[in-house]
């Protein structure tokens, strides 16, 4: 899977977040990372291949007034012509999926009817998912990242696997797409280890292999029991 | 009142609409129209100050990918700095009217569940409203105009008309409203006419003022009927 990761900041070079998420992308993974502000001019013929060629898109930014910076704004007004997004019925979009990872100062309570904000994050950004739907994409939940500075380190080593996750993981985000995508991970990780620790690493495996299996029969056994109360 | 129109358009010279609009400001009122692309670097300073000096602030745009143009965007993100709109609890916008001219390319049906664009234009331009609540400061209702290039003669006249009250008639508009913006302006539009049709302007003037008088009357006569209703 290709995931084009579109990031939107007009200071990207003095946001500790956006430093951190760029520190955190996944290695070995088909991943296409752009900074849209950098770009002298959009190539448009350019940023339209891209977008054909990701099965993932991912627009990443800072909510400033309740939307995506003006430089992600440029770029859908030049990059997102109607001729390329829906011109004679052809929608090459089509299907491919969008996500939105948007950083915000404030906590995620806010983000509700009474509360500070007084809007939702997905009432905020409508219009983007209005353009996904225009386009015939598949529209991910919103991954939202509140108040980065605050974070203590285990909630940003979490943070570092949720993104990760965002961004190369089959969706939905269901219990097995994310052993799965685990299980996938976890042999390469093991071998990173230094020699002394690579028992524990292969401790870890057989563990988490044994874990996967008995969720598996469990989920197996549940299953049943609903089809009988079905009956 | 003072009413600060902001226009944003990224081809303002190109588009039919546009210039008509700018064609049909209300003379002797006091309008402050600007360009916000016109401008070579914003002037955060010289913006902020036509906020404060203004009763009524106007956002004028064609709708591009269910927002305002990057350009407005750019303007928000620059101008409207968190310290000017709502530091140290000091809301210099507060009570000020926030409304927006918005053109579309698609006839009004169509921005609503099920029709072809799926969303509302309240839905779409919430971000705005939001910036609005922040801010303190009271929403108009959206002034659409959809598919200018369609309208016939009478329907522009109308629309020369709506726009001017739009813009400077006293809010919510109510009959009462409405027949004050008139009543108000008559008397300047006859004094334009040609000597041979003031006569006939001054019999429109009568029967104008003869209406409202009418009204006035059956106003206060329902409301009487309700009154004995509610006893």
């Amino acid at each position: 899977m290709t995931t084009l990761v579109l990031v939107s900041h007009p200071h990207l070079a003095d946001s500790t977040s956006q430093q951190f998420l760029k520190a955190s992308l996944p290695a070995n993974e088909d991943i296409i990372w752009e900074h849209i502000e950098s770009q002298p001019t959009l190539d448009v013929a350019k940023e339209q291949d891209q977008l054909r060629h990701a099965d993932r898109i991912i627009l990443q930014f800072p909510l400033y007034w309740y939307a995506a910076p003006a430089g992600l704004k440029q770029w859908e007004d030049t990059v997102l012509t109607r001729t390329f997004v829906y011109g004679d019925h052809r929608y090459p979009l089509a299907d491919k999926e969008l996500g939105i990872v948007v950083t915000t100062g404030m906590p995620g309570k806010a983000f509700q009817r009474g509360g500070a904000e007084q809007i939702t994050l997905d009432a905020a950004l409508a219009p983007l998912a209005a353009v996904a739907e225009r386009a015939k994409m598949t529209w991910l939940p919103i991954f939202a990242i509140h108040q980065f500075a605050y974070l203590e380190e285990p909630e940003k080593l979490q943070l570092v696997v949720d993104y990760q996750r965002y961004l190369t993981q089959e969706q939905p985000d269901s219990l097995g797409d994310r052993q799965a995508w685990f299980a996938q991970r976890l042999p390469e990780m093991i071998k990173q280890l230094p020699p002394e620790q690579q028992a524990t690493g292969r401790l870890i495996e057989a563990e988490f292999s044994q874990q996967k299996d008995d969720i598996d029969a469990l989920a197996d056994t549940l299953s049943l029991i609903k089809e009988q109360e079905d009956d």
